[in-house]
């Protein structure tokens, strides 16, 4: 999917809603155990009930791993759902990857060709030749770990970093996260990435938007993490509205009861219903 | 596997040899193609002819999502095997990943107890909450990137960080890869550590054993990247050898004929025997 084709979605929806598809077994309803593949079941159940007020869905790798082969299947008819029933729905790989040149080719091919996903979510730790493999693709989308929304972002991210390689070099000593950033924008194709900017400091999107102002953000850390996606809206909006506000078990875990996919989509809809107030403000002030 | 049985391998076998399984379909001999499981038969055939040579099989799990279902289930097998007839070995699922706290916990969940593994490679960037959950695991061992042997390790591994967090703050600027060292070792249940850190800097090692002096040390990049055995050694063998040397295709892809295990034999064998020297002459100076 194209960036343009994304813009156009949220302009259709009236939302940049993500929905996180963090499936546990323990927390799903009970009576969905007894199928087959629970886990598909679920998320089909969710999509169906949300597709309309939602431009994305992420599913996190780790939570399929960790049902081994019976978890890789249900990512697998999940994402084939997706993209046969709601090909308008932008779908995000939450795998965190990243490794040396030739083997974050194999993840890029794992994701973008095997699983046929239009984004996927990479870590930025081994630098430049572990992220251009992914960038590689053409209208496929590498979002970029920048500032995370847990409390070990500040044991390495926020670091004020100096020493820096290359055109980075003249601009002085900065949080870690910055200088990802900054260093990113040089890359091969770096006109295919995205960042991961956690909500839980809303004020720190004013300063990245200095960095990347048009560049879409992925944000997590809204609602149960303690975000509020009005502050991150006020700072981190941009022309094209530059945000995809990730929400997973607010929306998924509304209920465990068989009213579980009503109760989602009411979750969803209030979700919805704020992003399109939100959207209608902005567009009398800014023009989005 | 406890560190001690790992340990007592390495003086059993007179190595510290860990043979990488990275599998390219487009790399192994034509004629295994036509089998219903090639990257296992693969696997299998270099593990037969090596697994008196080297004390761990390291695969690396981007080569096996790359061929979606089936590739799983070639790494189910390759564990699984490694476990059954070599329970001596000491297996690394090369994997990267790190998430949020919840998230971590289904990771480790994956490799740990689907896949049962004795270790995983984890990505620090996220901080103290995304390793913790993988350092939990009684007898299971977290392999923590430091710096990697890639070129991209210069873009933010070795810039220097201040502004550090905690018990850190008083020690100073350092690069980012000595502070990952140095943070991690106050994180809980830190005794489950250990650390990848490349070999094309062995000059690097005198100062990482200086941080972590006790700690086992994964090294890539020897032969093919550049990296010297003996220079590693020279800086980076504590008193329990501290070193696993990682070596993928000079090993596994020796021939691409009907000989391939045979000529990976002879590749893994050069590589023991130079070990087997380096532990010989150390032994009479320090007593290793």
């Amino acid at each position: 999917m194209t960036t343009t084709e994304l813009i156009d979605q949220i302009k259709i929806k009236k939302s940049f809603l993500c929905v996180g598809l963090d499936v546990d077994l323990n927390k799903i309803p009970p009576h969905l155990l007894a199928l087959e593949d629970p886990i598909f079941e679920f998320n089909k159940a969710i999509i169906d009930a949300t597709h309309d007020l939602a431009v994305a869905y992420k599913p996190n790798t780790a939570f399929f791993e960790a049902y081994g082969i019976k978890g890789w299947i249900s990512l697998q008819k999940t994402i084939n759902y997706i993209n046969e029933k709601h090909p308008e729905i932008f779908t995000i790989a939450d795998a965190k990857r990243g490794d040396i040149g030739n083997t974050s080719s194999m993840y890029a091919k794992a994701f973008f060709e095997d699983l046929n996903f239009d984004s996927v979510t990479v870590a930025p730790y081994m630098g430049k030749d572990s992220v251009e493999p992914f960038l590689a693709f053409e209208n496929k989308h590498t979002i970029l770990l920048a500032l995370t929304s847990n409390e070990g972002a500040f044991d390495f991210q926020t670091l004020h970093v100096s020493g820096t390689r290359g055109e980075a070099e003249q601009s002085g000593a900065k949080e870690l996260y910055k200088q990802v950033l900054e260093t990113s924008k040089i890359w091969k194709n770096s006109e295919n990435l995205m960042y991961v900017v956690g909500a839980t400091k809303a004020e720190y999107f004013a300063d990245i938007r200095k960095i990347v102002p048009d560049s879409f953000l992925l944000v997590p850390g809204v609602g149960a993490q303690g975000g509020s996606l009005q502050e991150v809206c006020k700072y981190g909006m941009n022309a094209n509205v530059g945000l995809l506000i990730n929400s997973s078990r607010a929306i998924i875990y509304a209920s465990k009861g068989r009213d579980f996919a009503e109760k989602s989509r009411e979750e969803a809809l209030k979700m919805q219903q704020e992003m399109e107030e939100i959207l209608y403000k902005t567009q009398k002030q800014i023009g989005i």
